[in-house]
């Protein structure tokens, strides 16, 4: 396999910021409750060399683009009610991820970039869920592989009626893997596709039309090119007039994140992200809020994007992108937090006094999600509960999903923890639990405790509540958290980030987690077998004259 | 990675099927009420070369051995309400499964061998759920890896305190792998062990002692050497005694299956199995029972294994096994049947009408887990309806079960299907709900109107219905099941895997889901990984002079 997309430092840095004056391969509109976001992919910018998106086809550079048109609508544009994603392209919606680009990708690449773009879809349904913008794929032509992924995020699809144009999922029958962002999942669990008709439909090349796409709930309606725009106007009307009127809501600006960027790490506002390259951990730090003034959901709007909360989890969605891309060899992140947990404290119940109000609403939601981002990177996380940290309320979610914690037990120093309402529900897994639930499976009485109790925890209360894995006294302190990292460092990484996948989900499990979990366990293994990748593998031989060659031996 | 255990049909043969008075590796005992299950591996008798079977650890022909005795216990001893599992090697339970063997075998056999060895240990966990026997796993020595998983699948785990015996998950810091018998899933989702201290535990190559161990949940008591038996025994006694007396019932016997075995294939009595190496497929017919006469349970008792529902899904259970691990280059089996629908019917109303006499129970359970090992089967199935099949009740499931469905429609015969009570939640897939369910999960009415149907079904019924996938007429026929037939071989084998298991199981996640999805998924990834079965591997390298290097890369 070559290596040509290995991201590793020295070659590329991937940035996952961006703005839609700088988007390459979108174009958002927006017209008062009407938003269009249309694909029009400009197939000589990529992130990689040695491809071109052709025919709408995409790669990480172009998912970056629309995660931040989502992320963007619903904190600038909180007015749109609904989204329409379509294209401009004649004939073609989109042709899903690039080929080329994943039959040159190293394995790991492969598996982030696929990460990525579930999360961008996953993150459609939580705003469709929770904050009632309603989706309409418009597929003004093909819409293949990838195309077929996004456009099943949607809460509607709709299918030109040309004579030509069709939905598929080809990557089974011409490139030997899955349709990994989702595809097979949300077939039988969010359409309810019967079984055989969704392996008819996942083994055919060519994908389906609008009648008999229709019939087996592959789409919702096909409409002849004549009427397919006034067909998908008439519904966007329909969603407007019954979505209510209500107040005109201006949303907020998202401004650039400007971390400074180091040698050995990377210093926002209130992250900083220190990697210990020779030993493949990093330190990532929060700081808490530095005051706790109330702030009335006027206030809180004209912070904008400065508010704590967001502006916190923002860089620390960032970090942890840029961890997963561009520091692979780094193996555990050590958590750790500084500020007053009474600050912390109050801007949760800040938080939750104005939960109705919709930028406290969209923030919460932003912050559950960039804590479900962190439940699914593959780096073991370890929190480390020191003098001077504020691990409260949503920043005990950072030790909650952590893999284990460490307390320093000080007889003289103050060293504390605590719970906020925010932690009964609000910011929870993929699995649908909150984190403390998810903790305290056969004991559920302890995370009700843990949740009534209003004073802080010490490290001897936090250990009887169950709160955390270790607490050490200061005499063992030091050397326990530098075994622990060296112990964590040394093992294999793949055992691990398997291990971890088992082990941060027990429970009940949802679409996301089957999709995060099953379908991608399976294509991760997939996307190593020759069959796909070696040289006479489908994938590599793609477009290729040469034809891909399988050890048909089943396993 | 050496292919020395490959299993191709010229090198070796695997059997299934074995007795108490062949076992090499286990004494079963039954006492009235108690049935002991003790390991006692014979080192020299592997099923393959180059490894000894020290420690009371295993291979694939000590767990057959294991999953004949459970078998054994449901048939031949109803009266057993307690089963012991022990070791009768000093100091050691069960290392697990024997790495060298795991270390020298290909990956479509380690596969293979973790899916059987995960049914065997969800197969005593069936007995314990719906015939009510309890398993007590006598840890009379240490039980490390595979070892703790067969103690975890127990109902209870006593623990000896000699000052040195332990349980362990060593496989991540040793192995480079996972504890991939459903180890990780039952400590987080059965024992509901706190996630941050299964993850130390799975990370500590020594594993505990009795004393964190209890503390920790993973077994629930520990004794003394001086006092182990007898605390044992004592419960036992509880179990015993508090189970109540019930009438002594007697079991029948399981004789061996005798199948004639040819070149192209196997005959069994009402299962016929025919190869068609060339083209990669398999066509496996299930022939209905011969007449309809209503039989009294004690008829059905000494009927015995004779009796067809028991026979012949002995007979399909061994098929499917022996196409999984001895025909791995069969992609696809056609399920066809042959017999009088009534037939079958008449035998379904007779299981449902004395459902609660012990034998009918066990007979249906046993139907029930066969129907879930061919759901679980890495090869795509098709049914395949013509005339004289009798793909009705209980056979009905086997076409619900495919992952596509043929049905000849045809103007001059008749040709029908038809569902029987057995088919409303009887034979229960993994994820907990019926076939019927699971197809119909968008319109559950549709499950409900073919249940009430006391009518067959003919083609363009069935269609209408939605139980079948195509019903080509006699025309079309011919050619349409041979083109499905080269289209679905000429597909990736890995891609079909991963796809069917995808699809197979829309809705709702179970424990044995979740192991069965998430967890093998993840080890199947694992055992491609260079970091395990690479030259520099950490499994490779086990016990050898040499060290593994791993490649830190997180991915």
């Amino acid at each position: 396999m070559t290596e040509a997309l290995s991201t590793s430092k020295e070659e590329r840095m991937i940035n996952f910021q961006t703005s839609p004056d700088q988007y390459k391969h979108w174009k958002l509109r927006v017209a008062g409750p009407l938003a269009t976001l249309s694909m029009d992919v400009s197939e000589d910018v990529t992130l990689g060399e040695g491809y071109k998106l052709k025919l709408n086809s995409y790669d990480l550079g172009v998912d970056i683009e629309l995660a931040d048109a989502i992320q963007r609508l619903r904190f600038e544009h909180p007015e749109v009610k609904a989204v329409v994603i379509t294209s401009l392209k004649p004939r073609i919606f989109c042709a899903g991820a690039n080929i080329y680009m994943l039959g040159t990708s190293s394995h790991a690449f492969k598996v982030n970039f696929c990460k990525f773009t579930n999360e961008t879809r996953c993150a459609i349904e939580d705003d469709s869920r929770h904050s009632g913008r309603r989706y309409l794929a418009a597929l003004n032509g093909t819409a293949s592989g990838g195309g077929y992924e996004l456009a099943i995020a949607c809460d509607e699809i709709y299918l030109v009626d040309d004579g030509n144009s069709a939905i598929s999922l080809p990557e089974v029958p011409l490139l030997g893997v899955l349709p990994g962002t989702g595809g097979l999942t949300r077939l039988v669990d969010k359409r309810k596709v019967r079984r055989d008709r969704a392996d008819v439909f996942s083994t055919l090349a060519e994908g389906l039309k609008g009648k008999r796409a229709k019939e087996w709930g592959l789409i919702d309606d096909y409409f002849p090119t004549s009427k397919f725009q006034e067909s998908i106007d008439g519904r966007v009307n329909e969603i407007v007039g019954s979505n209510g009127v209500g107040q005109p809501m201006v949303g907020i600006k998202l401004n650039p994140l400007q971390p400074e960027v180091k040698p050995a790490g990377r210093e926002y506002k209130y992250v900083n992200l220190v990697l210990n390259r020779e030993q493949r951990y990093a330190d990532l730090t929060v700081r808490g809020p530095e005051c706790m003034p109330q702030k009335s959901p006027a206030e809180i709007e004209r912070a904008g994007d400065s508010y704590w909360p967001l502006q916190a989890y923002r860089e620390l969605d960032d970090a942890l992108l840029h961890l997963r891309v561009n520091e692979p060899e780094i193996g555990l992140v050590c958590l750790r937090t500084q500020g007053e947990i009474s600050n912390v404290v109050s801007v949760d119940e800040n938080l939750i006094a104005h939960r109705d109000h919709w930028l406290v609403r969209e923030i919460i939601l932003y912050m559950a999600r960039v804590l479900r981002r962190l439940d699914l990177t593959a780096k073991s996380f370890f929190s480390v509960v020191e003098p001077g940290s504020c691990f409260a309320g949503n920043l005990l979610e950072l030790l909650l999903a952590s893999d284990r914690s460490y307390m320093l037990n000080h007889p003289d120093e103050l060293v504390e923890i605590m719970s906020s309402e925010l932690n009964a529900g609000a910011l929870p897994m993929s699995n649908g639990l909150s984190r403390l639930q998810s903790r305290f499976l056969a004991e559920p009485e302890k995370a009700e405790a843990v949740l009534t109790r209003t004073e802080p925890f010490e490290a001897a209360e936090a250990e009887e509540a169950g709160l955390i894995t270790f607490a050490p006294d200061d005499l063992d302190w030091e050397d326990e958290i530098r075994v622990a990292i060296e112990e964590r460092t040394s093992l294999s990484p793949d055992a691990l980030t398997g291990m971890e996948a088992s082990l941060r989900f027990a429970g009940p499990e949802t679409m996301d987690t089957k999709i995060y979990g099953r379908l991608t366990a399976w294509q991760n293994w997939i996307f190593q077998r020759p069959n796909a990748v070696g040289p006479e593998g489908a994938l590599t031989n793609y477009g290729k004259p040469t034809q891909a060659h399988f050890d048909f031996k089943r396993t």
